[in-house]
């Protein structure tokens, strides 16, 4: 059995919480938050604390709090005995090397409040500063998912990264995709299994070769007439420059 | 009975013989193309041909080819006495306009070869050049979708153009996500959940309020850190760019 605390109160702790309650081999100690509204969706399934002193001992604090304030939570855990492990992307590991124990569990997934999200599938990539902290999170993450890979922080850096561009910009060009459907009385969706099968395409097909659009086929008469039906600048400058990728890319294969 | 010719052997002509040919209400009378070896994994399921004078006369005539060959297509088609109607999102109906009794059947959705897509769900966007035209269409259209939608031509490139954000652009931003990921060593599959729920969270919530990341939150930090590992030109111009459209379309929300 794995005791476990979640300091955080946000999208990830709420579905960490939710699904760590529900996790056989897993008990949730407690959450603390620096709220106590905040705090309130936790208290009907653990115990819930605003006070960093008053944090139960358990073999994980799992840190679910923004970037920026990682470090200063760690430091507030200093006489904390068990392993803490912060959950992001862009940070190293050493943001918490005020503290003994420490390590990284990062679900690589998108989190949206009052969407439970299946983790069975989702990759948790976990680093820790000794052999023990590994084991630990390795089988914390088994608990949840099929894929536990151990990642160091640079490279968990550099998913991060790409994180942003099929997550972050794609979801940008949703936005822009929903924008000119407004802007015609047109009904965004009627774009959604469009969204769908592009996602699910990829899934088997490398997105090199799903590659398809007037770009793609240097098709010039349907480039130009699409410029001339953007009407906001920021639209035009991105269906420009990736459009132009697009056709750089193709050239290079050749 | 609707009875159908496809004149065509592409991704969209395999997909539309393959489920007109198990869908009841429809009987798909000839496929026609220009060459033998293209034919034939048509022939196992109707009659086919190479000669556009050997047209069989069926209530419909569906071209799915290439946008530009689609007005030559038509032109070889004027004594047939059917309908006919292209599949192009971003072409006029009037690029037919040497026949008589003409119209469009645009199923909104990305196809590929091997993978047969559900129809139900599918947005098809009907136009004709007469009352009788449109309601076969629409006739047509419903035994494959519940989605069948009379949209004007002007109205369909409109969709085509956000199409070409949200399916080809986000396309490549996902190429971009695995050639990062190659560059460093890492599996492109660790990020495959996270395209799928980006996709699927817009389904439920507007893409303007899932919106996350590090341009979203001003995370100057983050945002340096990302552009200093991006080696790649292009690369760097599309993260600046998508990363100050987010942030340009957040201000505008203040």
């Amino acid at each position: 059995m794995i005791s476990l605390n979640i300091i955080g109160t946000g999208n990830l702790a709420r579905n960490l919480a939710h699904i760590f309650h529900e996790t056989e081999g897993v008990v949730l100690n407690q959450v603390i938050g620096r709220s106590k509204a905040a705090l309130s969706p936790f208290a009907k399934i653990t115990s819930t604390s605003i006070d960093f002193n008053a944090i139960k001992e358990s073999d994980v604090s799992i840190i679910a709090v923004k970037d920026d304030v990682i470090k200063s939570v760690g430091k507030k855990l200093i006489s904390y005995k068990g392993l803490i492990a912060h959950t992001s992307g862009g940070m190293h590991i050493d943001v918490l090397s005020s503290n003994k124990n420490i390590g990284v569990f990062y679900p690589l997934q998108t989190f949206t409040t009052g969407k439970p999200i299946d983790f069975k599938n989702i990759p948790i990539c976990i680093e820790a500063n000794g052999p023990d902290g590994l084991s630990l999170l390795k089988a914390l993450g088994n608990t949840l998912s099929t894929k536990v890979e151990n990642i160091s922080s640079h490279k968990r850096k550099i998913l991060h990264l790409s994180a942003v561009f099929v997550n972050n910009f794609t979801n940008h060009l949703y936005t822009i995709g929903e924008e000119i459907c407004e802007e015609h009385g047109l009904d965004f969706d009627l774009l959604k299994p469009l969204i769908l099968e592009t996602a699910e395409k990829v899934v088997n097909l490398s997105p090199k070769e799903a590659q398809t659009g007037p770009a793609r086929r240097e098709d010039q008469k349907t480039l130009h007439e699409h410029l001339q039906l953007l009407k906001e600048n920021q639209q035009r400058e991105i269906y420009k420059l990736l459009s132009n990728a697009i056709k750089a890319s193709y050239e290079k294969k050749l």
